[in-house]
């Protein structure tokens, strides 16, 4: 395609987001930069959930044949009670559910699905530039410019800025700042599945949960933890360590304390979200993935959100060719009320998961009560075409819990 | 009957419990006194409900038809969300209710039931004394002796304490003290039914709740609203009073907010029970009804289980005629885990009614999700037989919320 055959285009930062951006921008035949941070492509972390909302985009990118081959199909969505280790409810990801949403539900390596991104960018002719520290961004009525720490200039016709959770590009577009959660993740990997099954378990606890699935085939097992920091809730500012987490599933059955042993302890990821942003971009710059808006991970849909902006930005900058303020305009009209309402789903979802007491009763009640073949859960997010803001409409009631919790 | 023809037994207290065991035990012969504390019979408070757990009891006694003449038999328990109106769920109190359960649903004046059990009591030749402050319970090997604080003694055979929450015996027998839930009641009747329609309506919202219904024949509207007391929190002595009154519902919807304004002032109610006792007893004496087993209101459970104590004693008596330790024994052992459940049970309703945040999405979720014709959550409570201990079983797990919670 050569839509944007005219047009220069620059991304900043290398992750899930820049990356399928800069795919997208590029067969268009726009000519894309991407600058990288980092002295070197990859992603930290363990496995990543991509739901149907997200593979039946991979699937039009032509990239979800080898997203299958390198990642895992699970069986069933498991949730369990961390106490009791009863299961509440399962969610099948068999036929029928990749007929409903068209596309499969894939568990991979972050790293695999990285290199997948990055490998398909390469072959389309992206530039890719690591150790490159984007600090200024400048429209100068031409067009971009975008200054590296090193003292290099580059003009473009647009920036994608995709420089996550702490982008500098939002302090100045929107100037707020991150909002810690509280709750710190600690991740691993083991090289068997110890009879784990072909599931995706996750165990929910006071206060915590536990989740746990095969990646790689089938051949390693993904773990990760995550729980509330008592020295957060204590105002410290340290919060969060290694000395926390066991601790933090001592009320948990023995499958789960078991399990947490063997997380790797030598690094965190204390989790951040942001309030939603009304404003992504300014004339020619746009905010997109992770500095867009920034998610907790209860939903699985950070990556996922991110490759919707890219599939959105894919469709917009073709209606609109060269008119980035345009595109970027429409773009954030289309993706900010989905965004915002995983976002803020997603912390709903997190108290559900985490809840004590009488709360917990209500919540196994309406998990054990809970149809196999009920999708009200679900279809907001995965089902298709909810990317379109027509799908903002009454049957996703459900999907309000949001805006019932907040008030 | 002459069972007890023989017999002369004691009754503490003349309220529901007092009255209907003395009535059961009148009615197989015993020589039956009883001692009310006040200067009169009567029942200060407004409406009363009836599950048919009750009312199939007060059917077997012949009382029933009095009960609904002078009562009202609504057409639907509804729950609806204080905040926004909504409803949340109903149930059709009609004659699928009545048939599964065997009897219906009454709302009554609770000065109209304590009158219909009064007026039975004395047709019956049960001895009633007011103004009898009961000091003293002994049993010197004959039997016992109870003293008055006017110096006046009373030899018998057997004693019932039905002496309430703040009983004196359960102070020798169990020596525990009555539990502050921090919520305060305030009641009232209006003369009218304002347009209410026929069914017991309950609005549940954070940290307070509404009901209304109409009692005496549709003639009259009856109305209670509870709610956490901000000064019983703050650790003061003093709480729950009317200053408290209109701002714990000024979240509510204008409905609730105007009916609010119609409550007794000058009265309040604040909430007590106690934790479930494993000794009722000492010998030929008894605790019975509420001195037994206090709960909070929010099965409307209190007159109900005082009823089927009674309505056990009665099977009971027949059993080992004159071998009170025996009957007696035999009643703690029926009715304790009864009893204690529905006391458990209660507060976690209570918890459940006034949950907020996260809580509250997932209640109001479940409760709308309750399919109609789904029984779970009152089967153990009317179902027919459940005061026997074979009730106790895995079908009735349900229940076990209480349990669930207290972990």
């Amino acid at each position: 395609m050569t839509t944007l055959r005219d047009q220069r285009v620059t991304i900043v930062g290398g992750g899930m987001g820049g990356l399928a951006s800069a795919l997208v921008l590029r067969r268009q035949g726009a000519q894309v930069t991407l600058f990288e941070h980092a002295p070197a492509f990859g992603e930290v972390g363990a496995g990543i959930q991509l739901g149907p909302n997200a593979t039946r985009i991979l699937g039009e990118w032509g990239l979800l044949d080898e997203v299958i081959a390198r990642g895992y199909r699970p069986e069933n969505l498991v949730l369990k009670d961390a106490i009791t280790g009863e299961v509440l409810t399962k969610q099948s990801l068999g036929r029928e559910f990749v007929e409903r949403y068209g596309a499969p539900y894939v568990v991979i390596h972050r790293s695999d699905l990285h290199a997948i991104l990055l490998e398909a960018a390469e072959r389309e002719g992206v530039e890719l530039l690591v150790d490159s520290h984007v600090q200024g961004i400048d429209d100068d009525g031409d067009g971009v410019v975008v200054t590296l720490a090193d003292g290099r200039t580059h003009r473009s016709d647009a920036v994608l800025a995709a420089d996550g959770l702490a982008s500098l590009t939002r302090d100045r577009i929107v100037g707020d700042a991150p909002v810690a959660s509280g709750y710190v993740a600690y991740r691993g990997t083991l090289p068997e599945t110890r009879g784990h099954g072909n599931d995706v378990v996750a165990w929910l606890g006071p206060r915590c949960h536990f989740v746990q699935y095969p990646i790689r085939r089938g051949e390693m097992l993904n773990m990760v933890a995550v729980f509330q920091s008592p020295a957060f809730l204590r105002g410290e500012t340290e919060w969060g360590g290694v000395d926390e987490l066991d601790a933090a599933y001592e009320a948990c059955s023995p499958e789960v304390k078991e399990a947490v042993q063997h997380l790797w302890r030598d690094r965190r990821w204390p989790m951040f979200d942001r309030e939603p942003a009304t404003t992504w971009g300014d004339g020619r710059v746009t905010l997109i993935g992770d500095s867009a808006h920034p998610m907790l991970q209860y939903l699985a849909q950070g990556a996922c959100q991110a490759l919707e902006d890219a599939h959105s930005l894919d469709v917009l900058a073709a209606r609109t060719p060269g008119d980035w303020p345009a595109t970027f305009g429409a773009l954030a009209d289309l993706r900010q009320p989905r965004t915002a309402r995983v976002q803020r789903t997603a912390r709903v979802w997190g108290e559900i998961w985490h809840v004590d007491g009488v709360a917990r009763v209500l919540r196994n009640e309406l998990l054990e009560q809970r149809d196999v073949e009920d999708y009200r859960y679900l279809d907001w997010l995965y089902g298709r075409g909810v990317g379109e803001p027509a799908a903002q409409d009454a049957e996703d009631r459900r999907a309000l819990l949001t805006e019932e919790a907040a008030r």
